[in-house]
């Protein structure tokens, strides 16, 4: 098991990351709360409730269930689940318990930072993605119509407790959508991170975990890094949208409903790696081999019928926009990458004509 | 013209109060945002528009208006905002203008505090209420079905800019109902400001809002004090809410419809000088000069129809309780509150019952 320290504005707060991680939630002082609701997904804490509450000993405990997917991350569900609590008696000294993957953290986490103008919360990120990603850092959001994440806060939680063994019931297609991320991360990490992915990729699955052991923690480690450099992504955290400046115009272009969001920044991956070669700043062989890594992981939903010009026209909506420019995160080597928002829409162009040609 | 400072964890700002505040706009450094919008309401912008554009100078702005009234303090109206926002290609690095009363300042400022994570804004305050209460100390909020403020955020804004000149337009029921908080926040200062307020209120209308030249610095300088020692309301700030716990039952009792909120806490504030009798807390004397200050603005919206035990069910809903009990603010004198939540419902209910035989 290994702790994290993530410093925030607010107060520092530690990620536990490994088997076990659920059982540090004993010794969390809870004595001063009036209440703990843990918000989560029915199939998800069927699942996983009892190894949950036996592990961290939280009994007394109320349960908000919340449908699964994409769409519950809205103002109208914000909106339920606050009458719940209410309803519930959740007063300004209540702790939320955020049980599950992306949604529930961005969702969950946005609601303890309203409620009450602010209670407590403790990320228990149960997929790959809200393990090395979503739940470090403190951003929280809902979407507005199909625009992603355009209402939210920084908002940290008091603690995050990531436990491997809660990924083996993940679908094959979220577990893989969870490794773009990682390899995400492997590529703003360095050679090191990357090779041991490189060694495992093919036998991970749902069912094979075990080398996920020793990989989770770094890829959490460079979350945790990039955060206590700059919680408000002013500058350094824009190296994370690595992949992901294309991955939400593809999402946005089919409406979120072709891609889980891991597979959309798979094609983002690949993209830049290309945009990197065209601007000539990373070399043939470097970009061959983040590319083949993301191969190894399978194929892609097709982007084939997507027209480039809707695309482009979908990227400067992204909210790391400056001013209307585009804030690119181009890899130059595995280990590194430059932020630049000097990249002509023509060659914008031919690299999303360049992946689109590697689609089904 | 006066100008406070006032801290907060993210950052300290200024409240400018006083004829000219507007033109404080002009040195604002504003080079940096890309974008700036006002939020506003129609007739009020219609009516103060031009002057505050030719004192702020604040050209090249956009305007959104929100329809008047409570009701716009709702997440429908926050997304209704937000999509507008992004139409007009407001980005992070925007600047929003709240120029209005609570309704614009409490919405405003929650928008402002969530639109892609949080972007800048200053609060332009136009009634009494807003200049000397809410719009200092960065409370922002939303209201969820008959739940006043139950989402919401700690947000600052830049800068507050309280010109007295537009108090002249206001209803008379509106400016009467703003002077309740200024009778609050008297007897939260101690005599000086009491007795001043107490030999100009019969005199105070839209048509003369000369003596509150005077008065409004010093009503906003007992809010600033006590946000500067406490900007979380964990302790200190609880004072604030002195006729506020019997003021928001009475709201919630009427749906928000009888009362503008200055009444209700004109009755809060008769029915704490009660209780603090009752609990022989505050000696009579000065018990009457509060009640007869209070009743000299005139008569409030009857409040005898109300069965005491709804008011009674009605308050343990209010926000601030700890643990289902009410934390009474309760006047010992002019200038000295007392916070306790040691009140026997007998005594509460006696009390709601003393003000209820004063109603109509």
């Amino acid at each position: 098991m290994e702790v994290f320290n993530v410093k925030s504005k607010q107060f520092d707060y530690q990620v536990v990351v490994g088997e076990g991680a659920w059982q540090t939630l004993r010794d969390f002082p809870r004595d001063h709360y009036s209440s703990i609701f843990i918000i989560t997904e029915k199939p998800l804490w069927k699942r996983w409730g009892k190894s949950f509450v036996a592990d961290s000993k939280l009994n007394d405990v109320r349960t908000l269930f919340v449908p699964s997917g994409e769409t519950s991350k809205s103002l109208h569900e914000l909106g339920l689940l606050a009458r719940q609590l209410l309803r519930e008696g959740a007063d300004r000294h209540s702790l939320l318990v955020l049980f599950g993957g992306g949604v529930i953290g961005d969702l969950g986490g946005f609601l303890a930072s309203v409620y009450m103008r602010g209670v407590d919360c403790i990320h228990v990120p149960t997929t790959i993605l809200a393990q090395v990603d979503s739940s470090i850092g403190g951003k929280t959001a809902v979407n507005l119509g199909e625009m992603k994440n355009l209402i939210g806060t920084f908002y940290p939680a008091k603690l995050v407790l990531s436990e491997p063994r809660v990924l083996s019931s993940l679908s094959r297609r979220n577990f893989r959508s969870g490794l773009y991320e990682v390899v995400k991360h492997a590529i703003l990490d360095g050679p090191g991170l990357f090779k041991q992915l490189d060694a495992c990729i093919d036998s991970l699955s749902p069912e094979n975990i075990e080398p996920l052991l020793t990989i989770l923690p770094q890829a959490v480690r460079v979350k945790v890094r990039v955060v206590n450099r700059d919680e408000r992504e002013a500058n350094l955290r824009m190296v994370l949208n690595l992949g992901h400046t294309f991955g939400h115009a593809l999402e946005e272009a089919t409406h979120y409903r072709r891609f889980v969001h891991g597979e959309a920044v798979g094609w983002g991956l690949l993209a830049i790696s290309r945009l990197g070669q065209r601007l000539g700043l990373l070399d043939l062989s470097e970009g061959k081999r983040i590319e083949s890594l993301i191969w190894r992981l399978g194929s892609l939903p097709s982007i084939r019928d997507l027209p480039p010009a809707r695309i482009l026209r979908l990227l400067p909506q992204d909210k790391k926009t400056v001013r209307g420019r585009i804030q690119w995160v181009v890899p130059e080597r595995i280990g590194k990458v430059r932020v630049t928002s000097d990249v002509p829409m023509k060659i914008v162009e031919a690299t999303f004509r360049d992946i689109r040609g590697l689609s089904d």
